[in-house]
Formats: C-alpha cells, structure tokens, sequence
C-alpha cells in the first residue's frame, strides 16, 4: 500500500495530508472544524474530504494504509477521547467512528504526542528512537518518544510535560489549577509573565515598556544586549532547562526538540535552555543534545501519517 | 518451551530462578558473584551453574525459550554495558557472551527496570501495562513499565528516578555529583539525614536518640506517635509524593510500587507520599493507585525471566 493520510483536527482547521509510506508528502490542504452541535460534523467532514481527495488522484481503497488522526485532547490506545476542551466532543470512540466512516484502517493519538512523532519522522529528530519534544506555544505541550513510541499512559496523559512543577513558592494559579507548572514559566504567556514581574521591580533600564510585552519582545530586546531581557530569558532558561534534566533522568533521550511559536526566536533561546540543563543533568545525560523543531504546522499531519506507518 | 531463566546479577550474589513460562517460578537459588580479575568469572559461573540445573532437571535446550539478565549498570538495547560500579566489568557485550557460552537465546536488561517488570508481571503491578516503581534502599533506584516496556533509553540510563533534582536549594551533594537528588532526602540514608538534621534543631522532644537514628527507628517512632519522626516522614512524603506527582504526568501510571527496605515500613509510609502526590498531581493523575512491593528479593529474578516471555 502506497499512500496514507495524516489528519491533525484542532478548534479551527483541521489540517490534512496524503503521504506516500515510504516518507514523502504529496499533498496538504485543510478544512474548516465544525464544532457546532457538540462537533458532530467533524468526523463526517474529514471522511469526506478524505474521500474526495482519493477521487480526484484515482487512488483506491486498496492502495490506503490507514488514516492517522491527532486529537487535541486524551486519547487513549484504543482511540477514544473522554473531553475536548474546543471540539464540543464529549466520550468519543474516534477510532471506532472514523473506521465505519470510510471502511480504512485508524490510529488516532493526543496531537502534542502526534506532533512529537512528527518531528521524529521527517523533522528535527530524524533518525532518533528516543525524543522530548517541548512546544512553547500559548500553553506548553509535548511529546516523549521512547523507543519509537509515544508514551500514552494509562489515561492517554502523558507527556504533559507544561504541567510538572518547576516551584513550589509560586503563588499564582496556572489554567489546570495548580500552581507553579512549567507552562507558567516558558510558555508566550509565561514569558510575558516573567517580563511583567521584572519591569514591575525596575522599568528604568531596558527597552522593554509594560503596554507591550510579549515572548517575541523579550527575546529580540536581548538580541540588541538589553540586561533586562536577559535576566528575563535566564529565568526562562533555568526553568526549562531544570525540568528537562529532571526528564531527561526519566526517559534518556537522544536529543530534546522545542518548538512552538516561542521557538521562533532561534538558536539564542536553546543556548540559555541547554545552559541550565547541564547544570542539572545526571552524568549519563549530560551531552543530550538540544534542536529547533523544524516541520512547523506540518509535524501534525506528518506524525499523523506515521502512527499508521509505525 | 515451557520454561525460561530468570539472573539477577549483584556485587555478593548471583540470584536465578528456573520458570514456566507460563508464569511460576519452578525453583531459585544463588551463587557467590565472582568480582575479581575484573569479573571474568561471572558468566561463565553463571553459565555453568544454569547447565547443571538443566542436567539436575533433564531438561534440554529446545525446553528453553530463553536467559533474562538483570545488571546493577546502565544497559542498553543491543545488551551491552560500558561500565559498572561493583562487578568488576567494564565494557562487556553481556548479551553476545552469554549466548556463546550457552547457545540459547538472551536478553538483558537494568537490574531496577528488570525488577519493575517482576512486579508488574507477578507482584503488585499484576495485570497493568503502566506503572513506575520507586526503590527505596542504600540509594533510591527504580524502574518505569510504559505500555508493558521499561523505558530503557538512549544511554541505558532510562528510570533513574533517585537522580531527579527535588531540592534546588540544598547544600550537601550527592553520590551521584549533583545536589538536591530525591535519593538525599527518599533512601535509607536519606532519611537518616533528615532525622539528624531535624535532632540538630532540636531533641529533647523525641524519642529518636542521634547515637543511633535510621530510617526503621523514624518510622518505629511515627507508629508510636512520636511528633518529631511524623515531621521528618512528612518531609520525607512532600519530597517522594512531589517527585511522583511530576513523573506521573509525563509517564501516567496506573500504579505506583514503592519497594526496598525502607517499604518495610508498610501502608503508613503510603499514606504519607499519597497525601502529598495529590497535593501537586495534573488532574488526569489524581486517582493514581499507590502500593507496596510485593516481591521482595525475587523481583529482579522474575522480571529478567519477563524479558524473555515477552
């Protein structure tokens, strides 16, 4: 079998893609969500865009491996979602449907862990088994790679790297409830954060101004040497750094990827990451290497396609 | 084949049990660990000692599926070791020498990750496919079981949960080189540590006397109702049950194992680490089981035989 299609459903768009198995991307396009009426459009939607696009390449069942879907949201290994915080989905057998819905073979995973793949696939981990993938977008994700394979977890939660404590003394609360998650720190979010908190002491010597902060900001205020903005990304780093040498001592990975828009601002960000992480680093972990994500919006779809690949 | 063997190599003895595969252990013994001229006894006696049994048993080649072995060193997938801190062994390609030496198929593994399989397999993991099992003894070791796997690693350093930073303010440093490893506050010695620490502020108001504090005497004493040994086991808990909480949302256990000498304590102990585990667990994890060890000594024998049944 040729071809597979890798699927990547978030609140908006979902993005879709025909790939070749052996590893090429034919084809992208995307469709609306339709999260109307508890999201039960969706499914329908993506079979029949899926079908249409089978018609207009002359590709038949037969030629299909399967479709793998990423799912913003707990995913367990039978492919079933209990919630979905911007889908309108309640319980929802995703594998089950998707598989009546077009008669192929699915695998459907949490998106962050999907994404991970990706990036092990055709991306910044090419060629690795053993990955943490961190994605510093509005929240902090990610992905862990163990042996080829994303850890799942008994409730499909795992890898919820944003939400392990990094400080105990934090007084503010993050989204899940808790208080003092690694999201709060190193996220956009968190970034801006840190800055507020900074300027709050002393505006006086940086370029930095309260009315518009951000994560991108901060990071080109020290590119132009602003001390501010670097004790502002020392803080990020340490973080960061800190809370993939403690993972780090739980998986022993290859090489940790960051991506997310946050990772946007380059190479600069990793130096301050891969700083504080050797500082904490158990021995056997020490020369872990750290990398910019590279696929971007397509590692989705790209891990997606993979999970049907395997 | 009906039947398998299950090694678990350490510094004194060489622990084996002959099993069915179908899960019981026929009979174990042990055998002195040969350390000296750099351990080149070790497999061969092993090796040996596994032949006479068979002979003993008349049992022959095609009845057996197999060797796990469980080694006190990192080891990776290939079964190669490069180094060891009490066998004597430096690089050693354990898996490639002990098939020439008994023509029979081999798999070897981390003697904390092979034990985590035996409780999984036959202990108190029985019947989960997610779980993490944190040893407490001399050091504090352990072993995470993802999707019926231990997570080995690039390094074969997957696991090292004693090695995570708890404590970013701590003085002291640790075995390993680094300060503020959950093994400083979590171990046998640890929590010796703890205790003489706490009798260093004050200790007139405890029955714990500093001639000669250890963790049995802390917990001997909480049982007794003792306010100064539940301080040092409380301390001891937020270490242990913030450290789980962390390793749960990036793993997402059904279950966590506690086991070594200090689990000798008993369901006190748990209740103490629960306490504070679900003070900082991601929501997903709340409900994550805590329980003892089951297995004792003969969980590494169990897990290495695990190895081979697959």
């Amino acid at each position: 079998m040729q071809y597979c299609f890798g699927v990547d459903i978030g609140g908006t768009t979902v993005k879709m893609g025909l790939f070749r198995t052996e590893g090429t991307l034919v084809e992208k396009w995307e469709i609306k969500t339709r999260t109307e009426n508890r999201g039960e459009a969706i499914l329908p939607d993506v079979a029949a865009s899926l079908k249409s696009k089978m018609e207009e390449k002359e590709i038949g069942h037969l030629q299909i491996a399967g479709i793998g879907i990423g799912i913003p949201a707990p995913v367990d290994d039978r492919g079933i979602v209990q919630n979905t915080a911007n889908l309108g989905w309640g319980y929802k057998e995703v594998k089950r449907e998707m598989g009546e819905l077009t008669g192929l073979k699915v695998k459907a995973g949490n998106d962050a862990n999907v994404a991970a793949l990706g990036e092990m696939w055709l991306g910044a981990g090419k060629g690795q088994k053993n990955m943490i993938m961190v994605t510093l977008g509005t929240g902090v994700g990610g992905g862990v790679i163990v042996n080829g394979c994303p850890i799942v977890g008994e409730n499909g939660a795992g890898g919820e790297i944003g939400h392990i404590c990094v400080n105990y003394e934090e007084d503010e609360t993050c989204g899940c409830g808790s208080r003092g998650c690694l999201e709060q720190y190193t996220s956009a979010t968190g970034i801006t954060r840190l800055a507020r908190r900074r300027l709050e002491k002393n505006s006086s010597d940086t370029v930095l101004k309260k009315e518009n902060l951000s994560a991108k900001a901060v990071f080109d205020a020290l590119k132009e040497g602003d001390k501010a903005a670097e004790e502002i990304v020392e803080e990020f780093g340490t973080y960061l750094g800190h809370a993939m040498a403690n993972m780090a001592a739980i998986t022993d990975p290859a090489v940790i990827v960051i991506g997310g828009g946050v990772s946007k601002a380059g190479d600069i960000l990793l130096k301050y990451v891969e700083k504080h992480f050797k500082e904490r680093a158990f021995f056997a972990n020490k020369e872990t290497k750290f990398v910019l994500a590279e696929l971007g919006n397509d590692a989705g779809i790209c891990g997606a396609a993979k999970l049907i690949i395997g």
